[in-house]
């Protein structure tokens, strides 16, 4: 047989671009779910939340003002999330899961949205009221306005705690 | 000669995987800057936030709470920010630019951050004060109150219409 069989020149395949490189991907950023930032975050949250919630509900009056109800609401629900996230962090953290599937990520962002709104709604409408007893009227004894400002404040410091880990989220579910 | 030379069968190459089907783009969405869903969301925010700052303007005593106060400054830099954005709208449309420059989004999505929070903490502080005077101590001449509501409801009304404009940014400042 005179024809040679053709010989074979294996041709490599370009590396497939899986990845557009403009983009920006946050794989491990620390204080996203699953991460010991995440946990500190929740953590910090979570104490803010219950101190502001303790604070308030320890005052005499806070009843008598609706805002001030609202704040114990909010800083209730605030720190039941919070707590149930950072557990759920440690879970992720002990079997070395990570929670970045989209579902997750999306009820995260979701919930952090929702409790991160109330949160610092609850806290303007306190500091609000505050100022007004405290500065304009003059109209508040020393002690209980401290604790309504204590109260306040713990309950912006949640907030403060708590919009990293929501941007955080919004931010891997938009990349995902 | 004998030896034939090899045929040439050619291989097609897989076609480019230049995006990643997973994520999610938004290309020309409504109500990001440069279209006129945009248009539409900046002149909601300019007037329900020029609304507000002339209704809480109008009464006699605003100036004695410091949270009215406050909203009226909140109003006011947020009827100037939006009026500033739906003009460079009103110019993108006009020459048919698109506003989708990485600088340009960071810088818009961060004053729309910082004017949304603005505003929404004055709405919250205003309200707080509003239920306070009306419902719990119910010390308001009607006419004040009614006026004090309509202020705080159509700044609500201005953060109804910006946090989509915020979110947007946003998501496409994560997807650039």
């Amino acid at each position: 047989m005179l024809a040679s069989r053709p010989a074979v020149h294996p041709i490599e395949y370009p590396p497939e671009a899986t990845e557009n490189p403009r983009r920006v991907r946050m794989k491990d950023v620390q204080g996203m779910g699953g991460t010991t930032g995440g946990l500190a975050l929740r953590l910090c949250q979570f104490i803010f939340a219950a101190a502001a919630l303790c604070v308030m509900a320890s005052t005499d009056d806070f009843s008598s003002a609706t805002a001030f109800r609202y704040l114990v609401a909010a800083a209730g629900l605030q720190s039941l999330w919070s707590l149930a996230l950072a557990l759920l962090d440690i879970y992720a953290l002990l079997v070395k899961r990570c929670l970045r599937n989209s579902r997750v990520l999306c009820l995260f962002t979701i919930g952090d949205g929702i409790t991160c709104t109330l949160t610092f709604a609850a806290a303007c409408a306190s500091a609000g009221i505050t100022v007004l007893l405290g500065n304009d009227l003059d109209n508040c004894k020393v002690s209980q306005c401290i604790r309504f400002e204590t109260a306040t404040g713990m309950a912006f410091l949640s907030w403060f705690a708590i919009s990293p880990s929501f941007f955080l989220n919004f931010w891997s579910l938009a990349t995902k």
